[in-house]
C-alpha cells in the first residue's frame, strides 16, 4: 500500500488468470489454448510483418478489420478489434455500460465481468442460472441498463440458440445487450448474423482459443457503427495501437485459412465427445458443452481435491472456490494424447 | 452517437496519432520512429517465440521484467510493462493520478496527457513553459496531487538534467512525481537510478524510440514496488496478457544486444546535430533538442504552410495546431539520407 495509491486501487480485487507454468512435461488443460497450433501462414506473416517493427502499427488495423468484416459479412465500420477479447471487453465497461441503472450477468459465469464493474464504478446484479446451470432469459426482466452474456457460458460450457438472443434483444430495444462469444466456435450458434437488424446488440470474439493464438491477444467487437465509435473514442483516449504490427499480420493470415481452422476445430469437438464419455464412465456429471471445455463434477470426490491430486501426476486442470461451482473442474479439451493422459490420472485416483 | 454511449463518451476528444501512410517511397519523420531497424537478434527472438503462440504469455511477463531491471540496476518488482508506454501512462492515471487535487503538467508537451484526464476523470492544472519552450520548476510549486513531466519534453526536445528532477522529488515527498522518459535515450540523464532513494518517484519508458520496436508495443514504468504494486492491480482489472509472447521475446532481445542501441543512437545523435546545423542555415530556429526529433520555426514561412508543401514533395513532418507552437513542425531525425531528402525539400521552398 502506498499514500500515493488513488482510491480505487484499494478496492480492487483483480482477475485471477491460469497458472502458466515454466515447466515442460505438464499435461496443460487450465486455461482453456487449443492444443493445436496457429496455421503455418500465421509464422510466415509474423516473419515478414517483422520487418516493419520500427514503424508504428497502423492504429485503426485496418487489415485486420476489414479481414474480420469479410468472414463475418459485415462492414469493416462495424468492427472494433483489440488486444483480446479481454480488452474489448474491457473498453466496453466505461463506453458502453456505464449508465445509471446496473449491469445484469449471470452469477456463474467469466469471472472477469465482476472486476471490470469494480474498476469502472459499474453497478451490477448477477442473475442465478437455474438448477440445471444454464442460463434463464426470463431472469433479465428486471430493470437494468444492459445485459452481458457469455455464450457458450463459462465456466459451463452450456449455450443458448440464437433464437434466444435475438427474442432477447428483439424484446429489449432499448437496453444493450452484449454477447461474448469466446467459445462459440466449437458448436454454438453465433449472434452476429444478428447485428444488421438490431442496434442494441455487440457480440465480442477472440482469436486466443479457435484460431490457436492466446499468445498473440486479438480480440474483437462486432456491433452497429455508433456501438464502435463508442469504442474506438475509449481506446483512442487510451492507447492508439493496442494490437501490434505482428498480432495484426498473424491475425489477418489466420482466419484466411479457414481449411486449418475448420480442420482442427472438427479434432477437439471429436475429443471433447470422447473425453464426455470418458469421464462420464468415472462418475463424473458433465455438463452438455458447447466450448473447448468441460465442466464436471464427481458424484464422491471433492473438486479441490481432485485438481490438487491431478497437479500432482502434472495434469493442470482448473478449479474455482466459487459458491455453486466449488465441486466441479473445469477441464480444457486437449488432444486425444492429453485427454487419454488426464482419464489415465484419474482411473488412478478414482 | 448512440443512446447507449455511456456519459464519458461524449465528452472524449481522443488523441490523434500521427499517419501512417500506406504507400512507399515516402520520407517519414512524422511520428519519431527510428529509421534504424531493431538489432537482428528481435527477429530471431520472435521467429523462435512464435512456436508458442497457441499458449496464453506469462501474465507477469517475468523474463522481460527481469531483463529490463538487470538493464536499470532495479529489482524484477520495481517494474511494470505495458502494451507501448502509452498504456503504461493509461494505467497510471487510474492508479495513482485520481486524487482530490489536481495534478500537474506542462502546457505544451505530450498531447495524450489530457486526454487520459478526461478518460479518468482527473483534475488537472497545466503550467507554462517559459518564453524559451523550457520547464520552469518553479511552477509547481502549487497545490496538487502529483506532477507529470515529459522529460526531454515533447514536442520540444528540451531536457531537464537530473539534478533538476532529483531536486523536485526530494521537495515533494508527498507528491508523485511521473517522469515520462520516451526519448530520454538520445542524450538526456534518467532519474531512473533516484528510484531508490524516493518512493514518490515513477519513470515511464518505452521500446518504440531508441530500441527500434514502435510496431512491437512495449513499455515499461520503473518505481518502488507499492507504486509498482497500483499498476498490477489495475492492469489485473484490465486485461491479464496485454504484452503478448512475441512483444516479451523481442523486448528482451533488444535490451540485451546493448551493442545495436549504442550504434544506432550514436547516428540518430550525429544526424540530429547536422540536421540542426542545415535547418539552422535555411532561417530555422531550432530548440535544443536531447531527442530524436528536433522542434523548429521558420523566421519567416508558417509552420502549416511548411508541413503542406513538404507533404506535397513526399515528406512528412508533424504540425500541431495548438496555441505557442503553431509555427513549429516537430521533425523527426531520420537516417542521413532522409535528413537529405528533407533539407533538400526544404531549399526549393525557401
Amino acid at each position: 500500500m502506498s499514500r500515493f495509491w488513488s482510491p480505487v486501487v484499494h478496492t480492487l480485487s483483480p482477475y485471477v488468470p491460469g497458472e502458466q507454468p515454466k515447466q515442460d512435461g505438464i499435461v496443460k488443460l487450465n486455461t482453456n489454448e487449443n492444443p493445436y497450433p496457429p496455421s503455418p501462414r500465421v509464422l510466415a506473416a509474423i516473419a515478414s510483418a517483422a520487418e516493419r517493427l520500427r514503424l508504428y502499427p497502423d492504429p485503426r488495423a485496418t487489415r485486420l478489420r476489414e479481414a474480420i468484416a469479410a468472414y463475418c459479412d459485415v462492414a469493416a465500420e462495424q468492427v472494433f478489434v483489440g488486444n483480446g477479447s479481454d480488452e474489448v471487453l474491457a473498453h466496453t465497461f466505461p463506453a458502453l455500460l456505464k449508465h445509471d441503472r446496473p449491469l445484469l450477468f449471470p452469477d456463474v459465469t467469466y469471472s472477469f465481468y465482476p472486476v471490470y464493474c469494480r474498476l469502472y464504478g459499474v453497478a451490477h446484479e448477477e442473475v442465478p442460472l437455474d438448477a440445471a446451470m444454464r442460463i434463464e432469459i426470463a431472469g433479465y426482466r428486471r430493470p437494468s441498463s444492459a445485459i452481458l452474456l457469455c455464450n457458450p457460458n463459462a465456466p459451463t460450457g452450456i449455450a443458448l440458440p440464437r433464437e434466444a438472443i435475438a427474442a432477447l434483444v428483439a424484446e429489449n430495444p432499448d437496453r444493450l445487450v452484449v454477447v461474448d462469444e469466446a467459445y462459440v466456435d466449437f458448436g454454438a450458434e453465433s449472434a452476429v448474423q444478428l447485428v444488421a437488424r438490431h442496434d442494441n446488440l455487440l457480440v465480442i470474439q477472440t482469436f486466443s482459443k479457435s484460431r490457436s493464438l492466446a499468445g498473440l491477444r486479438v480480440g474483437f467487437a462486432i456491433g452497429q457503427p455508433p456501438l464502435i465509435e463508442a469504442l474506438e473514442r475509449v481506446k483512442d483516449s487510451f492507447n492508439s495501437y493496442p494490437v501490434d504490427c505482428l498480432a495484426i499480420a498473424g491475425a489477418v493470415a489466420a482466419i484466411e485459412d479457414d481449411g486449418w481452422f475448420l480442420e482442427t476445430r472438427a479434432r477437439i469437438v471429436s475429443s471433447r465427445e470422447a473425453l464426455t464419455r470418458d469421464l462420464g464412465q468415472l462418475g463424473f456429471e458433465v455438463l452438455p458443452s458447447l466450448a473447448n471445455f468441460v465442466f464436471a463434477r464427481h458424484r464422491s470426490r471433492s473438486g479441490a481435491d481432485l485438481a490438487a491430486a491431478l497437479r500432482q501426476r502434472g495434469v493442470l486442470v482448473r478449479h474455482f472456490k466459487k459458491p455453486r461451482i466449488e465441486d466441479f473442474l473445469r477441464i480444457t479439451v486437449g488432444t486425444e494424447e492429453q485427454c487419454g493422459r488426464l482419464i489415465e490420472a484419474l482411473r488412478g485416483l478414482i
